[in-house]
């Protein structure tokens, strides 16, 4: 019972809240989780993998994917294009695999659009002061910058009814965060719409 | 953000599915939980305690608070009145506690109807065989009475569309099924519709 096609898992919130660590935290301890890997029209950089690290495409191999729907999400980010790509996504899970990734708000949104199944996890700091804290840490933006970004963040709050978890990443208590991830990974299995009338059945019946 | 109410957690399932032993196994390992008390028109037994292990109502004032919506649901065994008396759940709840209860299917429904937002979770053993095997293990009941069981086991099964989660307790791996209910405990509180409009703005403006 416990095989079948794994999830989707579609972790994003306001920028600085702590996306990378935990997803990073999540992989380290899930053998059954993998991260999904982005296509990008960008060069690779020295020890970049095609296939583990980005999907390296060409400009124009990427529009033509883009206009067959082979991505779930799309971005142009500093001239060049990112994606999900739909089929890299489809395989793992059907494998039995776990997939996650980290989009911002509006890829997170399209990915709903595009793969209803996937499991949205709106990951807030507990504060906005310490969001700012967070970004002012970095030193590499200007107050205005950081002011401008916490104002995309105040917008990006507005979506978080479309998500199904808000899970807080707490200052100083990034496990507890982690635990808590794990936790909406591990329950979500168990939901009853995720059985087919087949599993159903398979239950009543075997 | 992590107080705030708890939840009422309703585990259900077939007779034999295990529900006992595994509720009691998160009892001990969850301080935040409580077990819902039952109210009673039986007679108290040597070492039971009023408020502990039921409420002892005469049947008069069982039939009164029954009528006045009392209970979240009820049920006649064997000449005596059981009930699940909804102020000990409310009140339990609003301190912060998580509720479990263990009805059969039936309550568990009527739970669900008297209490939206109560997560029903059902409990199956990996096989109707094990259901059976388990059953003659304790060689109280004739075969005749086992069947008749096993085939109110099937009916119940009907009902499962109506439940939020189901778990599998598969034999010799009980404690994998107490890790799956935690976990389901653990990450039902960060569904979004646990949040409020107020919860939600007050992550908005901290």
């Amino acid at each position: 019972m416990k095989q079948g096609p794994g999830l989707l898992f579609v972790v994003s919130g306001p920028s600085g809240a702590g996306k990378d660590t935990l997803v990073d935290a999540l992989l380290a301890r899930s053998p059954q989780l993998r991260y999904s890997v982005s296509a990008t029209t960008r060069e690779p950089r020295p020890g970049e993998i095609e296939g583990q690290h980005y999907f390296f495409l060409t400009r124009e191999e990427f529009e033509r994917r883009r206009e067959a729907g082979a991505f779930l999400e799309w971005r142009d980010y500093n001239g060049n294009l990112y994606g999900t790509p739909r089929d890299y996504v489809e395989q793992t899970v059907a494998e039995g695999y776990d997939v996650i990734m980290k989009p911002e708000v509006n890829g997170a949104l399209a990915v709903q659009r595009a793969y209803p199944a996937a499991v949205l996890i709106f990951l807030v700091p507990d504060r906005f002061s310490y969001l700012g804290e967070r970004l002012l840490a970095r030193r590499t933006e200007t107050n205005e910058e950081i002011a401008h970004r916490l104002e995309i963040a105040h917008q990006e709050m507005e979506f978080i009814r479309s998500f199904d978890y808000i899970v807080i990443n707490e200052q100083h208590r990034s496990e507890e965060a982690v635990e808590d991830l794990a936790a909406v990974l591990h329950a979500e299995r168990f939901r009853i719409h995720r059985y087919t009338d087949d599993r159903l059945r398979s239950v009543e019946h075997t």
